[in-house]
């Protein structure tokens, strides 16, 4: 397993260090499944026994897992100290349950507590309040938040990987399509192809997902596509729909590498379009050169925001704006914060967002190009890399 | 989008009415996206704009979603009644955000709540008491889970159909190791072959998964695989190893049709196995046949687990023995309840679990072989149809 990250991760435990104790906070139990691999690289991708990652002032940081995954903490985390709980194989825990290892872990004496408030269960805090002297309990989440929202080098390394195979995702079913595929089967190719560049450049590097407490994602590489009215329901399962003259098709791909995801959306036209989707995608086009053309360190989110919403508006759009035209991406595909009204958040560098301004409406669809965007010192780095002008395939006549 | 769904769904919503009844709990928001599609029908399968059920004794139950989903929960959800919080082009919402929607459809009067506890958030809960009348609050969670434990007509036609492809899946893994392939794009090829089944024959249906907050799973479709001490690991991101004689190899594969997951996995003997590994496998096949004879209803979780326990015991396992040997699957792919010590729940018609007695350790690796299996009236029926004796592979001698 890649132990790069290992300096990376250390660096950011001590700056949540530096937060809890301006917080007055002495001991964080970290539990999200993003956040327990941002402080210790250790990725179950089955999290049925979910791990935690437990960051003291008094303490050494500690990798607590079920006995199950006692082998891969300890071969993949960065973490040096792994306890357990639970029960397997010949493995000996601190405790049977998640909880009571805590609190043996942490002992009797009061402690000042946080926890992710936005993900810590009812039940869970119940729990932990019943086992633990932890009466004084504050919400870390928007503090972790904080920390991801800069991309240190490692992560950013990871980012363009992932941008490299999203390009790889969308093109190749953009090419499929143009070759007579229905939509569900060029995404079948693009995340074949996807794959295929994996085992060809990146094979040492993870591409699993976080999955919840319901589900595991061994494989992130994914394509999916949604044409005309159906752009308007947001994400759906690609179909068996051969596009024709007329349509706007929209091929998408997320992918990670090492957990970090990036993103590829392309609007396609096939054949000529109506006046109205012309226009359309025209406006697009333009709104995504007003936004460009004011990306930079400094600039609040909300400016990036209007500026394409003007472009929209002058364009005879003003009924259909979109809420947010982009979002945070790293260890979330959807991270905070939002490009969108109200945020005034100043860009800075290192930060990875996505850029797509675009319309929807279900009478006749949709239309945008998404990158994935690094701000940079200067300005920006498109880290996808595909076309970005007004692609168009043809119809296929032969079905 | 197809709605075989809808009268089992409102037949699913009548039985939860009933267990909130019996808990004098008369309003119950769901949250999860698993039991948010256990009541709708509706997966918009990226979560970062939560849907909610809400479920009361005193009116229609109610799906609610942001804006943006407005087309997508009406077209796919079977819930009539739809609501809507947020902003997105022409949509109209009750209000901005989730909870102020909650409380404008809830009113003031006094509610006895039912959430939960498992999932909903500290924060999430907290604005909820801040917005609603609803001092009285219940745990929901357990009674959703018991009524998921059995899977009605439409579930289980979905998880045969997973079954067919996780068979192949597996199988198609199987044959590339055996022709030469590496574990990544033996997982690779599975995966590719799975999608083709798809369209061939389960087109109409979706593949997607549930995701998270932080994540979505536009497909389900997974084959991933582990060698050797790697097994004990639990689970992992398949790698470029060449799988050489004497190793065990452990290709694994879930698919989701209509959300419905089924589980396979195979342990594969490459070449001759030594003493040890040969009488590990030849003891997970007996321990099979142990459970298997004992599986129908009226048997309790408990004593599957021992009858395979006791084979591995004799065998000269003891240090060894797994926490479990099963677990349930359907909407979540480690559902309620574990085929472990314990666990008094007699089995009934309708269950859907796995079945996987094993051994892991890293200190020469893991044998089990997987399968998904309903019981019915009369026992059992196994879904998932791989051979299920001892599968050997030649080591490809040309790499």
């Amino acid at each position: 397993m890649n132990k790069e990250a290992g300096p990376f991760i250390n660096a950011r435990i001590e700056k949540l260090r530096l937060a809890m104790g301006e917080k007055n906070i002495d001991t964080a139990i970290i539990a999200r499944p993003e956040n327990v691999f941002y402080f210790s690289n250790f990725n179950p991708i089955i999290n049925s026994h979910p791990a935690y990652v437990i960051i003291s002032l008094k303490q050494d940081a500690c990798l607590l897992v079920h006995c199950i995954r006692n082998d891969h903490a300890r071969m993949e985390g960065s973490v040096e100290n792994v306890q357990l709980y639970g029960k397997w194989g010949a493995n000996v825990a601190l405790a049977m349950h998640d909880i009571d290892a805590i609190a043996a872990l942490l002992g009797d004496s009061p402690i000042r507590l946080g926890v992710e408030g936005d993900y810590a269960s009812v039940n869970w805090l119940k729990a932990v309040h019943s086992k633990l002297n932890a009466a004084d309990t504050s919400d870390i989440a928007g503090d972790i938040e904080m920390l991801k929202i800069i991309k240190d080098a490692y992560e950013i390394g990871c980012i363009r990987k992932s941008a490299a195979l999203v390009d790889c995702g969308v093109e190749t079913a953009i090419g499929c399509l143009d070759a007579g595929a229905h939509e569900a089967a060029a995404c079948t190719e693009g995340q074949y192809r996807m794959r295929e560049m994996w085992h060809e450049r990146f094979q040492d590097y993870e591409v699993s997902g976080f999955g919840s407490s319901e589900g595991a994602q061994v494989d992130s590489l994914a394509v999916w596509s949604m044409a005309n009215e159906r752009i308007a329901y947001g994400c759906d399962c690609p179909q068996a729909y051969f596009p024709v003259a007329g349509d706007l098709v929209l091929p998408m791909s997320w992918a990670r590498i090492g957990g970090y995801a990036a993103e590829n959306e392309r609007s396609v036209a096939v054949g000529e379009l109506d006046a109205l989707r012309n226009r359309a995608y025209d406006a697009m086009l333009g709104a995504r050169e007003a936004l460009f053309a004011v990306l930079r360190p400094g600039t609040p989110f909300e400016e990036l925001y209007l500026a394409a919403m003007k472009v929209f508006e002058d364009a005879g759009f003003s009924s259909i704006l979109p809420g947010r035209c982009g979002h945070g991406i790293g260890l979330s595909t959807h991270e905070f914060p939002s490009l969108t009204s109200g945020n005034k958040i100043r860009l800075k560098p290192g930060m990875v967002f996505t850029v797509e301004p675009g319309l929807m409406t279900k009478d006749w669809g949709g239309v945008r190009h998404s990158d994935t965007v690094l701000v940079t010192e200067a300005g920006y780095e498109l880290l996808t890399q595909s076309r970005r002008d007004k692609i168009t395939i043809k119809q296929c006549a032969y079905r």
